[in-house]
Formats: C-alpha cells, sequence, structure tokens
C-alpha cells in the first residue's frame, strides 16, 4: 500500500522530449511585423543560440545537460503520489496519482526551466538575467536559478504584487535578485507609464516591456520567458517523464491526464511525453485545464496574435482571447494569460488534446478537499487540475469505471493563503463572462498577410 | 554523486525509540503542588491513558500503531540531503547531512507527534482537542492531524501572532480548525485577562491556560502539547532512527549531530537514537542549539520549575530561566521557551550531550547562505542548527578534519518571510543578554521539598 512513489537520482532523465517531432504537421512559425517567419538570428538579442536552436528544433530528444541535471537533483526526481485518502473521500474506484512539483525550493514546477535557462545563458557568457513576475512564482524560481548558476537576476515585479506579496519579494531576495516594483524609472517603457500614470499599479505587460528592453539594451544581459514558448515547455517534459517512469513501476497507466493551462508549459511539461504514446496508437486522454474566466481554448479563437499586451513580441499563431483581452482578478494569477503555447494550441486544434474551463468556487472547494485529505496545500493554479481530477473521479463513482487518472500538482499555496481565507471567509466570486467582452477584445486581433 | 537518500515506506519505523531505557539514571519524576511525584492518574483529566503510560514508560521500543504509520506516509519517511553545494561553499573537507523535516504539510517536524496524538485521543474516544499556538508551527500540525483522524482542533493563538500572522491561521481553517485569538471570553482565564487588560495582546502562558481549561472542564475534549513532554520527544525519534538508516545506507556515521532545542522534541527527535549508540560506547557528539536571547542549557540552572509562566503545570527538573523569565521577540518563535525538556536536561546534566547558543543575525546570515547554496529557506528555528553546523564546518576547513556532520532543518520559513525581509534590510539586532535579567527571573524558582 505505498503512497509515493520516488525514483532513484540515478533514474533522473537525460534527455528532455521534444513534442514537435510527434506532431502530425510542424508547428506554425512566429510572424514578425512584416507578417513573415522570424529568422533565428531575430531572438539572438534576448535568447542564447543554444535555446533559440531548442525553440526551432523538431529533434525528438535534447540532451540535459549534466549540470543542469545535477541542479535538478535538489529536488528531482520529484515524488509521484497515490492519492488514496482522496479516493477514499470520494468513494470513487478511480485510482488516482498526482506528481507533486511542489517540493522544489521555490515551490512550483517552475525551477525546472529557470536552471535550464540560467545555465545556457552562463554558458553563453551572460552574466546577467532579466525578467517579469505577477505574484512571483516565476520571479522567485529565476532568482534561485540564477544564484545556483552566479547569474546577476534583476525581476520587474507588477507594482501592485511588489506590495500586496512582500513575502514573494523577499524569497526572490533571500535568493540574491534584485527586485523592482514595475514601472520603474529605469527603463523608457517605464518612464512613458510613468509619465501618464505616477500612481500606476503596473501590469504583467508592462514589466514585461521592462524586462526586455533591459536585455535588448544591454550585451551582457539576457531576459528569460516562464512559459509559452517552445523551449520553456521542453524543460518542463522531465515532469511527464519521470510520471510516466513511475507508473510504470506502480503497473500502471493513465487513462486522462489533467494539467492546468495557462501560459502552457505546466500542461506540456506533465502530459507531452505521453502524447509520444498516443502518437504511437496508445489510448490516453489528455486534459487542459483552464479559469473559466480566462478561457482561452475553450472560447478562444485559434489565430495568428501578439504574446504581449503592448504588441512587441512576435505573432505566434494560438488560441487567444485577444492581446488586450483583460482577465479578472482570480487568484491563479499564473493561469492569467490571454493566449496559450503555440504548441498547444495547435495540439488542440487538431484535436489531439482536450481542454476544460472550471470556475474559481469550484476550484478551491478542490483545494480545501484535497487539503483536507491529502495534507497538501495546493497554489490556485494547482487547484485546477484537482478540481477536474475530482470530477472525473466522481464520474468514475457513479458509472463504477475504474479509470487510471494522473495530475499535476504543480504548487504549494503557502504563498497564497490570503486566497484560501478570502474562500473559506465567503468573499470568493465565479466571474460571468459575457460573449460581447470576448468579442470585443477578439477584434483587435492582428492582421496577418 | 547522491544528493538525496530516500528511505521505502516499507522501512518507515515499526517502533519508536525511548531515551529514558538506556539513560544511566532514571528520569526526575514530575512534582505537583505538594512537592511529590505527581501520580499517573492526575495527567487523565486531560491526556488519554496510553500517552501517559508513554511519559512515565521505561520500555526502550515502544510500537507505533499501524493507522499512525499510514498517516505519517503522507510525507515520510522523509528524505535525507547531502548538502554538497553547501560543503562546496564553505571549502570544507567535512561531510554536511541534513534530515529534511520541512517536507511535511504543515512544514515542520511538528505533525510527527500530532498524528499519533490525535490517533490516541480519537481511540480513547475523545472527539475535540484544544490546544495553544503561538506562531502557529504546532497549531497547524494538530489541525492537520484532527483533520486525517476525524477529531475537532480549537487552536487558542496567542492574539498578536493570530493578527500579525494572518496566513498561518488561514492554514488552519483550511485543515478544518476553529482558530481563536486568545485572551478569548470564552474561558476563565480569558476572561479574567481581558477584565484586566480588555487589548491584551495574549501570551503563550495565556493560551496555554486556555486551552488547558477547556479540556479539564469538558470530558469530550483532550489537550495536546507540541513539545517537552516525554512522549511528544518519543514520537520525534522517528527523524533520528530514519537519519540513523539513511546514513547507513550512504556508508556513514556521524561525528557531531545539531539540531535546534526549544522545548526539546526537535533535538530528541533527532539526537536521541543516537544516543542509543553513544550508550553502546560509539563516539558521537550531540549538540542542542539554543537562542543566544533566550538560553537555558548554557545559562540556566538545573532545578524544580514550572513548565508554563502560571504555574499551573506540575514542576519539572529541567534547565530553566525561571518560568515568568520573558525571552526578547525574536524570530526564532519556537524556541522563546524558559525550561526545557526534563530529558534533554537530565541528559545535559549528566554530561552526555551539549549545548551551544548561537545570536540571531548569526543564525540568518547561516539561513540566507543555507538558501543560496541549498535552494531551501530554513525556517528561524531550523536556522539554528545551520548556524552550528556551518561552524563545525569552518573549523574542518581551518584543521583539514573531514568530519561528519548532521544537522536537522526542522521546517521551511514560508511562514516567516517577514523575518528575512528585516534581516536583509538590517533591521534586526542581536539582543544583549544582562546576567542580573536572568538572576531576577530565577530568584522566582518554586520551593520544593
Amino acid at each position: 500500500m505505498t503512497t509515493k512513489i520516488y525514483l532513484p537520482e540515478s533514474e533522473l532523465p537525460t534527455h528532455w522530449y521534444n513534442v514537435a517531432a510527434d506532431m502530425p504537421n510542424p508547428p506554425a512559425p512566429y510572424l514578425g511585423p512584416d507578417g513573415r517567419p522570424v529568422p533565428p538570428e531575430a531572438m539572438l538579442a534576448i535568447f542564447p543560440e543554444t535555446l533559440v536552436m531548442q525553440e526551432m528544433s523538431s529533434e525528438r530528444w535534447i540532451e540535459i545537460p549534466a549540470p543542469v541535471r545535477e541542479a535538478l537533483t535538489l529536488w528531482r526526481p520529484s515524488p509521484l503520489y497515490r492519492a488514496r485518502r482522496l479516493e477514499q473521500l470520494l468513494k470513487t474506484p478511480a485510482k488516482i496519482y498526482y506528481k507533486n512539483e511542489a517540493v522544489s525550493p521555490a515551490g512550483s514546477h517552475k525551477p525546472n526551466t529557470a536552471v535550464a535557462q540560467a545555465y545556457y545563458n552562463r554558458e553563453a557568457g551572460i552574466r546577467r538575467l532579466s525578467t517579469e513576475t505577477g505574484a512571483g512564482q516565476w520571479g522567485s524560481s529565476l532568482a534561485l536559478a540564477g544564484q545556483m548558476f552566479g547569474l546577476d537576476v534583476r525581476v520587474y515585479m507588477v507594482r501592485v504584487s511588489y506590495e500586496q506579496k512582500p513575502y514573494r519579494r523577499s524569497m526572490m531576495q533571500t535568493w540574491g535578485a534584485e527586485v523592482f516594483a514595475s514601472p520603474t524609472d529605469m527603463t523608457e517603457s517605464g518612464r512613458k507609464v510613468l509619465a501618464a500614470d505616477p500612481d500606476s499599479p503596473g501590469s504583467l505587460g508592462i514589466a514585461i516591456s521592462e524586462a526586455v528592453e533591459e536585455a535588448a539594451s544591454r550585451p551582457d544581459t539576457n531576459y528569460a520567458l516562464g512559459s509559452v514558448l517552445n523551449h520553456v515547455l521542453l524543460h518542463q517534459t522531465i515532469i511527464g517523464l519521470e510520471a510516466r517512469r513511475q507508473l510504470e513501476l506502480a503497473g500502471d497507466y493513465p487513462d486522462m491526464i489533467f494539467a492546468p493551462c495557462g501560459g502552457g508549459s505546466n500542461f506540456g511539461g506533465l502530459a507531452f511525453p505521453f502524447f509520444a504514446d498516443k502518437a504511437a496508437g496508445r489510448e490516453v486522454r489528455l486534459v487542459a485545464v483552464e479559469p473559466a474566466s480566462c478561457p482561452t481554448l475553450t472560447r478562444g479563437v485559434y489565430a495568428y496574435d501578439f504574446g504581449d499586451t503592448a504588441g512587441l513580441t512576435p505573432m505566434m499563431k494560438m488560441y487567444t482571447l485577444g492581446h488586450d483581452f483583460m482577465p479578472p482578478g482570480i487568484h491563479a494569477g499564473g493561469l492569467r494569460y490571454h493566449g496559450d503555447s503555440a504548441l498547444v494550441s495547435q495540439l488542440y486544434h487538431e484535436g489531439l488534446i482536450e481542454a476544460t474551463a472550471v470556475a474559481q468556487l469550484e476550484t478551491f472547494a478542490a483545494g480545501v478537499m484535497f487539503a483536507q485529505s491529502e495534507g497538501i496545500i495546493p497554489a490556485p493554479e494547482s487547484c485546477h487540475a484537482v478540481a477536474a481530477a475530482i470530477r472525473a473521479a466522481r464520474e468514475c463513482a457513479q458509472s463504477g469505471e475504474t479509470k487510471t487518472l494522473l495530475f499535476n500538482l504543480s504548487g504549494h499555496g503557502h504563498f497564497d493563503m490570503a486566497a484560501y481565507d478570502r474562500y473559506l471567509r465567503g468573499e470568493l466570486t465565479d466571474y460571468d463572462y459575457p460573449e460581447s467582452a470576448i468579442r470585443a477584445s477578439l477584434a483587435h486581433l492582428p492582421q496577418v498577410g
């Protein structure tokens, strides 16, 4: 009656899995302002060549460098859990497994790519990384990774989060990063915003502009992104590769897999390695779980759009709600993204993966149920996967089916207790989303070709 | 080059180790107000018989009930880490190992005894547990354990912490506990305090009185304590038992062991199983690490004293600074205790274990160094053990000795980032302690016999 399945460090995956190799059609190219595919060289201003190569690669397996593997062993392989207490609570015949990514020092799956990005940048002679962060999960992961590889890290943290979430800020500073409340007066983008509104609360879009501007203007500095891009999803596939091996040790294979989906690295990280099996004919359902209040896959359109609010990034073919769509202030900050990874979007468009949306109250109810049975208090993002898995387990209780379910417990909620507090006090609400709001932002999609 | 040593769940210890069996002299009895040994029956008003038997037992091995073992497997066996990055940073020839107790859902070692206490109380027909908490580590551990065994939990949380640390409170509530800001108007002790001072910030002493009063006055309710008592230390020995086996798998044995010491369960939990080896003639140094601002072992006296401020508990023979000693407001709240476990005190008095004191700034410097090398941000309590291990590792770097060091990383600091923030801003200080302050509180020791 084992609860946790560990892999020895000797079984830490040696290669990442690149889903592009098994997609029926090659990934749609990123487009520049002229509507033509962005050449790799254009990305070199802010990314090292190795990451740009990974971004464009169609190789199935990409080797994980030894120093990255060594860094990952600080917390990996992460444990796979059988959620026996949750199963009992639900009186379900389903088997529920979850991959526990909350064990990383930063508390989520984000450091999996942060250490890889820090390593490749250091190898390229870069001394400094700049990035943005909202709630702080990504910023703290990059702070940790920068510290491990001797890089300075500068984090532009959305001002309202900087003030409301001082503990994530302290975490980044403890790991040696410099953290600035964005907008700052250190960049042109920041100064422009402050000139118009000296009390601007900031936004992720503004913070991205500041971080990219710093990286583009300094040869010793690069930019690092925590989701969306192909190389980020690639680095996260270590989650699914480990999980597949752990389930094999448990003598099991999942019927359904659930992961939260914002920019796509959480979902891609767990699901893509199983997509390889699916492409080879094995039956497995891969379900991306998104917030009902930011329903990119379930209510957006598949079209070229910008990755950021200001329209500075290349255009990516993806499911989008429009780049100026403003999702309501739900607590799953990591899922408040208007678009989605191009890889995830294309697989969804081709009917190879599924998506479902869950409203905020259901996610917190699931999080509390999980905490009361399995102990761990999940991050609000992770609660989305918990909720979807609970739905499936309940269906099994109805139908009597003995399905095997797997979900990504992508992070803990230790820095999100204010959200739980509001939920327990009955202060949280769901957000009703009129179709007209989505149509309005979709009207601003860029014209391509 | 393994970083983490895991034990399979099948190797979870089956018995706790009772150090009383190997002590050269039997533990000094607890004394009642009349100066005579407290009979077991006197404790039955607030504790179940099984725990009272454990409190008095001299059996070397006490079996862990199957349901307790099952509950423990939610996070145990906990990993043992080799701190290779810290070793490199210190350029020390010493090997540094740490037991990572931060992996429990509540984030510290406290749930090890909480689940055992919840189980035994449920078996005794108890429906409800009451307890006190300061910073919240113990309250959240008992909330978790109560949820796992179907017991209601009521936590009297010191008012000032209740207001300043709302996230620990939310954590307890997420696990289903009721949390009250103490002093409350629900108990006689609380009402008395409020009558004198309606704005009382509360204290651990007052909260203990409220929790004990509730337990003593309701037959369906018992009291649970998170440290100090023999049965609590007994339950924590699972830490050292696992660590000893893990070191054996790594082909190592420690020369020196360090653990934070407040009430004693952190230290006893890791060190006692190695004391068994020491009693059998093996050479191993066991070092209790306490705050310089609450220097119970290093500057207190060995005498009978009360366990609480108000003098309601039996008298225990222990190292004490006097029961009305008021330690300064350091951030390691779990170590702010005037006394110490009777077992730890007696072993120290007989020269079988050692003690050292570390000042606040050194503990935080050690915590930051640990976070920057090993990733995990330690709890302020745990920083004391980190600091002592770093001292020893530096001595090895000087002398060239290749000692093997082991310490207890008893918890993470996710709910203590405000303390790190103050440290990084340079706002923390050490506390200079005039001998006269200690002499003043020692003048109030109770007269015995």
